[in-house]
């Protein structure tokens, strides 16, 4: 049965995320995630082993200046029982140390699993699509 | 709870996709999706509208020479009831018009619901990670 107190319980997962992100707090942000939680991520490898390591999202931190503000848009969450999954867009914006403002759209698919009463993040996969003009480029650029 | 049979018919979809693209049937590939799915592609756009078109992934097949192979590695199928979510790595090889032999791995995820006793995927994402150096490239060039 789909819960409407379920699903708010995951959007809230996911604002929790957007504010650990605006306050540059890894360890925030994966305390939503379960360690061994399976991520393709943005960036390479494939499959990020440790991919739930703060040392590691905060050397991407270390790139930005100041906080890095993260919107979801056209969220879809689908509960049963004891296990969820969500997708949506986020828009990243941050200003690089360089002094650049950047702003990126990105795709997200996250599976859930209610653990001890808490909704936790098992796998998380983020990206853009690639053109397919023969440069290679990953389409950064998109906006929905 | 988690049905070994569930896993086995989750197993039969993605391999059924596997023999459609195999023979370069975009029809039989889409059989296995509900018509509004929503699907994060490797091209552009962020978000696919008619994503499960035939005529859009035939001019894909076009741009291949004979069979599109096609193998899934790393599989993960969590079931709950009519629900499922499955994810792993996919390794596709073709030759492309210029005869040149293609192979590349990418990462996919996929939300499926079983509608009339059969299991359909209602959302899938599939992508490569990009390189955080300056390039943007796509890494289309990765191995598990």
């Amino acid at each position: 049965m789909e819960s409407k107190t379920d699903k708010a319980a995951i959007r809230a997962v996911i604002e929790g995320i957007e504010k650990a992100m605006h306050e540059r707090d890894a360890r925030a942000v994966f305390a939503h995630y379960i360690p061994d939680a399976v991520i393709f991520d943005l960036a390479p490898p494939l499959v990020s082993a440790m991919g739930t390591d703060p040392a590691k999202l905060e050397a991407w931190f270390a790139g930005w200046e100041g906080p890095i503000d993260r919107v979801t848009r056209d969220l879809v969450v689908t509960t049963d029982r004891d296990f969820a999954f969500a997708h949506g867009l986020s828009r990243t914006s941050a200003t690089t140390r360089n002094g650049e403002r950047a702003v990126f759209w990105t795709r997200f698919t996250m599976g859930l699993k209610r653990i001890g009463g808490r909704w936790k993040i098992v796998h998380e996969h983020e990206s853009v699509p690639f053109y397919m003009d023969g440069s290679f480029r990953a389409a950064i650029d998109l906006e929905p």
